[in-house]
Order: C-alpha cells, then structure tokens, then sequence
C-alpha cells in the first residue's frame, strides 16, 4: 500500500511553519506496514488542490490530507476533494450539535461560519474531534482510501492515533497484524547505537529494527508482522532479548513510556516524591514532570532560581559557593539539589544549572556547559555536561539528561 | 515568476526529519517578488525523482532542489536532473581540486565516492559550498530555472543567501517584491476574528490577507507585491490600519514577536522584573519566558507550588484561603501572585492555578477551571477562564492567557 501526504495551507508555503505534520505521519505509517512515498504542499487555492488529488490517487493507494478543515473561507480541503470525488456536502446534524456543545460548553456563541464545519462529504465517515471544532473524514473512493484531518497537530495526532491507526489497520491488515514493541534509552547517541547493533540491522527482515533519534534521546522500533498478535510478539521477544543483551543499560523504557512516565512509575512504586530546582531550563523540567496526569502525586514543588538571590534565600546556597565557584559550577548545583530537598522536604530533588546561550559564555564556562545533580538522603549526585546545539536544544537535553540521571540513581540504589 | 521546491531524501518520508530547507526557502523567496506555488518531497529514487522535475517544470519556471547531493550511492539528484535535462555529467577538476582541499584542510582522506560530487552537469553553473563537500548548480532550460542545492541546511542557507538571492534577482527583471507583516493575537477565537474583517478578506487583491491559528493566539498575515519594499509597506500601511481598528485590543505583535517576545520587550522598556507562580501549569510559564536569549534581565524566580504546603511555606497564602476557597480559586490565585512578587521581590508576579485534568475535576470546579493572577504595585487583577481540550491543550492555553493577561496590565496602565 503505497502512502501520499498532502499538507493544506498557504501558511507552509510562506514558510510561516514547517510540514511538522507530514513528518508525524511519515514516522508512524511505516508501524502499520505502510511506505509513505510522496509529501505535497498545496495552498489554499482550490484548482491546485483538485491538481494534487487527482495527481495522488493516480499513484497511492492510502492519500492523507491535512489542514484546511477551518471555518474560515480559505479552508477548502472538505470543498475540494467534495468536488474532486463528485460528491456532494451535506450537512450533518450530529456534527452540528457538537460544534453547538463545543461553543456552550466554553460560555461562547457559535459563528455562523462555524456552521461549514458541520459540511461533511456524502458518504464519508466523520472522525471526531473533541479537541477541536473541525471534524475529520475517511472515504474511499476506487481503491484509494481519503483522510482528511485538522491542521492543528495537537487535534490531528491524537486523531491520528484514536481513530486513523485502526482504520487503517482494519482496511490493509486484514490477514496479517503488526505489532511494535520500542525500545527507549538515554545517555548514548544514535551512532553509536547503531554500531552496536549495525549486524542485526543488516540481517534484519521480520521483524524490523528501525532506529529513531529525537532531542536528547534515541529509540529503536522493533515491528513484527504476524497471523496474530501473540505470534507477532513472539517474533519480537528474540529480538527485543538480544538488543537488551548489548544496550540495557542504556534502555530506561518501552513503547510510550517516555522518560518523564519512567521517573514517575518508579516514584509511585518507592511512595516517593520529587522537586526540583532550575537554572538555565527555567521551568522546563517541572513542566515535562508535571505533564504527566496525576503527578501530583509525587511532585511537590519546583524552584526556577534564575537570581543568585532566589539560589540563595530559596534553596540555602552559601555566599562562598556562589562567589569562589559560580552558579554555573558543580558545587552549585549540589547545593541547589540539597537545598531544594529541604525546602520541600521531598524524598528526591533535581538541580539544573548551565549555560543555555546563546550568549553567557566564556572560554572557561562556554555555551552548553551543564550541571545536574540528584539529591536524595545522604547522597548527592552530579554530573557535568557539554551539550551542543542552540538554545532550545541544550535546554530540552538538559531536561532529559536530569531525568535520566534521578532513573539510574533510583535504579542502581534497589 | 512561479517557484517550486523539491526536496530529495528517504528521511524525510520516514519522518527522521522535518522538511525546514523548504521552509526556509519559502519564507525568503517572496521577499525576492516570487511565490512559492508547491512543495514536492521524493525519496532517493531515480525514477520518481524524474516524475517530480516532469510535474515541476510543467508548471513552475522556478525549481529549487534541496538534498541527494552527497557522496553516498542513494544521493542521486544530480544524476536524476542530468538524466532529465538530457545533459551528460562531466568531471569538474575546478571541484574536484576544491573537494581534495576541503579534506587535506582537515587532515582527512579523501575517499572514493567523494569524487562523485566533482561531477557536474554539463552548462551548469557551480555554486561554490566552503561549508561542505557537496557543490551546488544552476541550469536553465527552456525557459525552466533550475538550483540544486546540498540538504544540510548548514550548507543550504548560506549557500541560498550568498549565491542564488543574487543568481535570482539578476534572473528575473521585472524587479517585483513581495513584503509581509503579521499581526499576532490572543484572546479571540479565528472564527470570531474573520467575522470582524470578512469584508476586507472579501475584497481583498493586494495587499491579501490570510488568517492563520495556533495553540491559543490567532494571527493575520497581510502580503502585498510592489516595485520596492517601501512601495510594498505603503500598501500594507492603511490594511494593517483598517484591521487595528477593528481587532486592535487583541493586537499583541507583530511578525516574529511571539508572546513571551512581546512581555520580555515591554518588560525591558520598564526596566522592570517579572517572577512566577505556577501550580496546574508546572514550569511552562517559566519555560516559555526563559525560552528567550536574554531573558535573565528580567525573569528573577519562579515557584512551582505544587502541594498546598509549598503555597503556604513559600507563597505565604493563608490557611483560611486553602480551607475556605481552595487552591483552584480567585482568592488563592490572587494570594499566590501577590506571595510570589514578595518572595522574589519582583515588579510583576504571575500566578497560575487550575485543574489541566484529565483527572481532578469536580462539578463546582471541572477541569479546564484555571485562574490566572496579574500582581504589581498595589493591584492584582484576576482573571476565570474555562479551557477546553486534554491536559496539555490545557496547560498551553493557560499560558498564553497568563501571558496576554500581563501584557494587557503593562499597556493598560501607561
């Protein structure tokens, strides 16, 4: 089943954002057995839409559009590929009253305009958006299979993932399933992972290892193909055994279990908490700790100690520290963690402090020099880092980096 | 002058990477009077390579090619052009000499297959790349222009600001340029924004005006073609008027002056300090202002008060408020902004609390319950919201409302 993407939008072909959901979508097709062979960007005119349907049904089979599902008169996806298939909109009394709900439920009047949104193509399947007031639809049409889904990635990726991956599922894989089992690490690079494992990457064939990199951490995605789900992960036990055997150290969790999921299981089974105490990621940490449901569980408080006043009368950090050795420096970091333990009276506390750049730096404490350290008793941990990359880059591998290290400290204290 | 961009490389059509070159691409070549009318993305395959330069120059008489310039067996763009055009590859010894310096310089063999990037299409022009080992082209036919430029965007930018900006301008002589400015907004939704200015986008020819929604803010682009920039701004002066007037209280920004770009920009015009107070929101508010270079100037601390004990030990909020109203209320908001501006001694504090869900929410307080509270001098404001959506919608939109919300106290008060 060959796979195109087109992207609705004159605000891609201004540049004003990047086709971040045709990569979303490029990443996950490949889960379900698909090859994703074309990506096209259109804008919001509708003749050079219809151009882009009729161009992708003559060579894909699977064809998913996103963006211009809005309210306003350039959203014409649902216009054009209504006309492209010859079908007509109708309206749909269901979607009505929900887009109705949508707007009562926020205390707001539904604008009239609003109303298109509940113009859906005869004959296709609504997906529901209850995130957002566009409504995506699947239709098929001579073989060639039609999703059109919101442009808003955070209302087109769980659409995507609740209801696209079992449509999709169900329409290929009717014989044969597909199961994935990822594996999560932290605290190596890609390459080297991939050296690690380049022989098994060679013979591979079903299942598949394919290996992922994001900020700061690196994953691999072992996919089966199978009669049933059992045998699929039969398949992948081997597998997953043997990359265990040469990179389980390095591997802190599976499927969606992101690091930030890992600290917090652990710390629900240990009834243990956590806070933590922030330099140069300003808050970045508490927000990817706390953006877990239910972490309030275990996170108690945070400290974002931009000041050397707010390092010192917040987290206890001695004149001396900060005049003889700097806030960007290891012993810092150690009293920020210490001092943040005791002023929560948490079981654990996280001190970042570095040097985010762009500017900062000095040939001593250059851009990327980070300080982490895990409190917890009687010890305190720290660790030193020298990230690359820009601003945003030092700051979200920062962030990983402090949650991989309290994981390796709750891991190697059982 | 129609434009089309093409960008080569399986990568991107496994999601490993975002397609930013054409991003990049399409945000400068407007300023040059061009339109980006497509984008095409193809994986390394000679025969849909050919497909995609078919389509492209069958339609735009601009064809800009990014990627598949390397030294490996799957970088095959110049081939696939070559083979397009009709036009041999010849070995360029003007390159090759280049390629065996760049490697010497760095004290590195150079291997086989690196010759491959000395072979040029013949009449091409060379488009030098001190950046990396892959050359760029230039090749026009029949009436086709055509760039081939390498896919590390390390290489690309520089090499598309110092060699084909000028190649373009001197390429096409009717000198039009295209100029644009975004009015960034908060607090309205974008279907109740086009309904206050359908009839301008009704009539609208130069300049247009196209609007476009995110995570919380919407925003209008007004684009306008012209023989200079000045001309261009000229259009867009009286539109960019007629829609401040109508939409001037939601107005935050302009073009890349995001929120926290906005309150920073404010906050150093006063010369004066802002700090946090976060519960619901866990460190995203802090995030987002310290997302900034430069924003220690201005950001001194943030708390991220989590457990009730953390809102009285650190924000001094009363007992009576926790017990009488709760932590999810305007009172305990209030208190927080106004404990957070002591404690950091701060000009301005900004306190979130509220319920992001999924879970917590109660009849009298559902989730999506957030209070926001604006602290200076001797006044706090306070403001109710009601967000739909998940947990992270939730958290985000709080946070571009805390961020309008100070914003809206800074103006309001001068």
């Amino acid at each position: 089943m060959k796979a195109e993407i087109i992207a609705v939008g004159t605000e891609l072909l201004m540049g004003q954002i990047a086709n971040t959901n045709a990569q979303y979508i490029s990443a996950r097709l490949p889960l379900e057995g698909i090859g994703v062979y074309y990506h096209q960007v259109i804008g919001d005119n509708r003749a050079r839409l219809r151009e882009a349907l009729q161009l992708a049904s003559s060579r894909s089979s699977l064809v998913i559009l996103t963006g211009g599902l809005g309210p306003t008169e350039d959203d014409l996806t649902r216009e054009a590929v209504a006309d492209f298939l010859g079908k007509p909109l109708i309206l749909d009394p269901e979607v009505l009253a929900e887009l109705e709900a949508f707007f009562t439920q926020r205390g707001r009047t539904m604008s009239e305009n609003n109303r298109k949104q509940a113009m859906v193509i005869e004959g296709a399947m609504i997906l529901k958006n209850p995130r957002g007031t566009a409504p995506g639809m699947y239709i098929e049409q001579n073989g060639t299979h039609f999703f059109l889904l919101p442009g808003p990635p955070t209302e087109m990726r769980p659409m995507y993932e609740e209801q696209v991956v079992p449509l999709i599922r169900s329409l290929h894989g009717q014989k044969k399933t597909i199961r994935s089992r990822i594996l999560r690490m932290a605290g190596i690079g890609e390459s080297m992972m991939e050296m690690k494992i380049a022989d098994l990457i060679r013979k591979q064939s079903n299942p598949t290892i394919a290996p992922y990199a994001s900020e700061g951490e690196v994953s691999l995605r072992i996919t089966a193909q199978a009669e049933t789900e059992d045998q699929a992960y039969r398949l992948i036990a081997p597998v997953e055994q043997e990359l265990r055997n040469r990179l389980g150290t390095y591997i802190y969790g599976i499927d969606d279990e992101t690091l930030p999921v890992a600290v917090g299981k652990l710390l629900r089974e240990r009834k243990e908490t956590v806070s933590v105490a922030e330099s140069c990621t300003g808050g970045l940490l508490g927000a990817a700790i706390t953006d877990i449901p239910g972490s309030s569980d275990y996170f108690t408080a945070g400290y974002l100690t931009y000041s050397n006043r707010a390092k010192r009368e917040i987290l206890y950090v001695s004149e001396d520290i900060l005049n003889n050795y700097g806030a960007v420096s290891s012993e810092c970091a150690k009293a920020m963690a210490e001092g943040c333990r005791k002023r929560s009276q948490s079981d654990w506390a996280i001190a970042i402090t570095g040097i985010a750049g762009p500017g900062g730096g000095t040939p001593e404490k250059p851009v990327g020099l980070v300080y982490i350290a895990v409190s917890h008793k009687n010890e305190t941990v720290v660790h030193e880092h020298h990230f690359r990359g820009d601003r945003a880059q030092i700051r979200m591998r920062s962030v990983k980096a402090a949650l991989h290290a309290i994981l390796q400290c709750m891991k190697t204290e059982r």
